[in-house]
């Protein structure tokens, strides 16, 4: 360890993204991007005018945006906070919500990510592990006295936890913060964002880069009161207040507003991954139910591993996790039915020659 | 404070930005903004092309961008590391470098971001007072033996110190890490670029918001040895990943291989810096000497707080900061010539009818 490092710091448990590859054409089902391209109304949006405007700050208060987004879901603008990307708004409710004698749990096979941000800060989380056919527990947390933090639909299973399980959270402790993070909820799990008004220690975290087509723009929010969003504001005025750039204010406020082109998307997304999980199933592999823009999945012939490293060999690239539970799968982002065809050949010719 | 906050967010102290009015229109000398658009490279470069590709993930390496940057600086990519404005970089420093058992210490009259910063990560600063004349004693830094932060030139004082000052901070313990903030080091400033090399103890950090005409898009980056960029490296994967968004990546690599351009604009200011001075001094301000893109100036007639008020009610907008020690002065940023003779003019009204 450097010299220079700070003891904090040299505990971090910095997350490895998945692979990006700019070398080489890779047919590309392992970061749960769309297929598609953003809305035609954002790339309409996105004008020569606004580049311009370059010089000059983005409005802090991501005023605009946070108007659409609270409009889209029928909120007002105090119940939101946009940032770059959700992974920036998950770091800011973790200080927010959590620390010296706040606790946070989640479930030990969840979005990686967590463990990384929670480390940040110092945090020492509570494990609590899902049951063995991969579902959540809600009464495993019931006594929990600290931040709760799920994922929903759960990462990388996809699977799904109701809205009524959630309730159940908020009521059995108002004085504690749920944490719902639906990165992947517009693919057909429960939205909790119809309890925000009920619940005020509801925080429901999104992303556009999802459902949305706009990975690549960064733009993430969360919906809750306005004591919790006035408490994750303080944390953004103390980290960056101008966390989010210009163009992006715009994409987002197009993308959430092009409320047809994002059923389209979605709905595609649904029909493809129903497609696929029938293919993989006739191919042997035990599939789990996924509500989200991939799936999860395991074959009753090859590791996970060598299933990942085959795939790229030939050009395609899905995600391993090199962990307990979940080694023997492999996790497929839901891609156009072009990519899901060239997939589906690909496995059923290496399950032929093993 | 609200039952959600965790104890170390309730000791937060939340920065409070320049005012970003979207209601009316100012004459904006406030945030230290560019007055000229971007690079006209820069605008060719954010092509149709690279809006569609927005679904995709932007490359949490930033290596095309670091790359342009190391290339202008005549640097490696390993000494290179890019953020969401310069503002991030700084909070990935502070976790980086310091903590428990290495304090940090920085001016009394400086950035005002640093004390947010800090108190995000519970760092308890040593604040070292400025001269009476607001410069910058660095013999008062050479036994501190925690990380030492120094804008350069400083803000709101636009005043510089010398490369050889810093050298003597960094040769005095090597085992310390020296942040040079020179966010407005292009207008004029010594950079402790070229002792990147030789100094493993030398974090520079940047920003494509002044002097490349960038705020809107979020570009800001760090230059140090790769011991230092490697445990930034480490804050950033466990905060963020996909910190810099697809479009800005490109933006600040067109800015950063635009020297004409830049070099253009940056004697533009300096120009106009020059004349705003002379006529300040004319009516009777004292102006502090300023390497940076505005300048601090009191009146003999009016006071700070007053003249930042009446210029409001007039349309023009600059900053005055409330605290010790500086309460007398305002901010100006150096805006184009024709802003800058509106505001003389508008001063001079505003005096004559005193």
């Amino acid at each position: 360890m450097s010299r220079f490092l700070s003891k904090e710091a040299a505990r971090l448990a910095p997350y490895t993204p998945g692979e990006q590859p700019t070398d080489a054409q890779y047919i590309k089902l392992n970061t749960n991007e769309s297929p598609f391209p953003p809305s035609p109304k954002l790339m309409k949006a996105m004008t020569r005018a606004e580049g311009l405007k370059l010089n000059l700050y983005s409005d802090p208060t991501c005023s605009h945006l946070n108007e659409a987004i609270a409009c889209h879901f029928e909120l007002q603008p105090e119940n939101v906070i946009s940032g770059n990307g959700s992974d920036e708004i998950l770091a800011f409710a973790f200080r927010a919500f959590c620390g010296e004698g706040k606790g946070v749990a989640y479930a030990d096979v969840t979005y990686g990510f967590y463990k990384a941000q929670v480390a940040l800060f110092g945090l020492e989380p509570t494990i609590i592990p899902l049951r063995e056919d991969f579902t959540l527990n809600v009464d495993d947390y019931m006594d929990f006295p600290g931040t709760i933090v799920i994922a929903n639909p759960n990462a990388p299973t996809g699977m799904a936890v109701s809205r009524m399980d959630i309730q159940r959270l908020l009521e059995a402790n108002p004085d504690r913060v749920v944490i719902v993070d639906e990165a992947y909820v517009d693919f057909g799990a429960e939205s909790c964002v119809p309890m925000i008004y009920r619940y005020d220690n509801l925080l429901v975290v999104q992303t556009m880069s999802k459902s949305r087509q706009l990975a690549g723009g960064r733009v993430g929010y969360a919906l809750g009161s306005p004591e919790l969003i006035g408490a994750l504001n303080r944390v953004k005025y103390s980290f960056n207040p101008y966390n989010v750039n210009r163009l992006s204010l715009i994409a987002g406020a197009a993308a959430v507003e092009d409320e047809a082109y994002f059923q389209q998307c979605c709905g595609a997304i649904q029909g493809n991954r129903k497609w696929l999980v029938s293919e993989l199933e006739a191919l042997g592999f035990t599939v789990l139910p996924s509500y989200a823009n991939f799936v999860f999945a395991k074959s009753d012939q090859i590791g996970g591993g060598d299933l990942y490293r085959l795939l790229k060999e030939n050009g395609i690239l899905v995600r391993w996790f090199d962990a307990d539970r979940i080694r023997d799968y492999v996790r497929i982002t839901i891609g156009s039915m072009e990519q899901l065809v060239e997939l589906v050949d690909e496995i059923s010719r290496l399950l032929e020659d093993m």
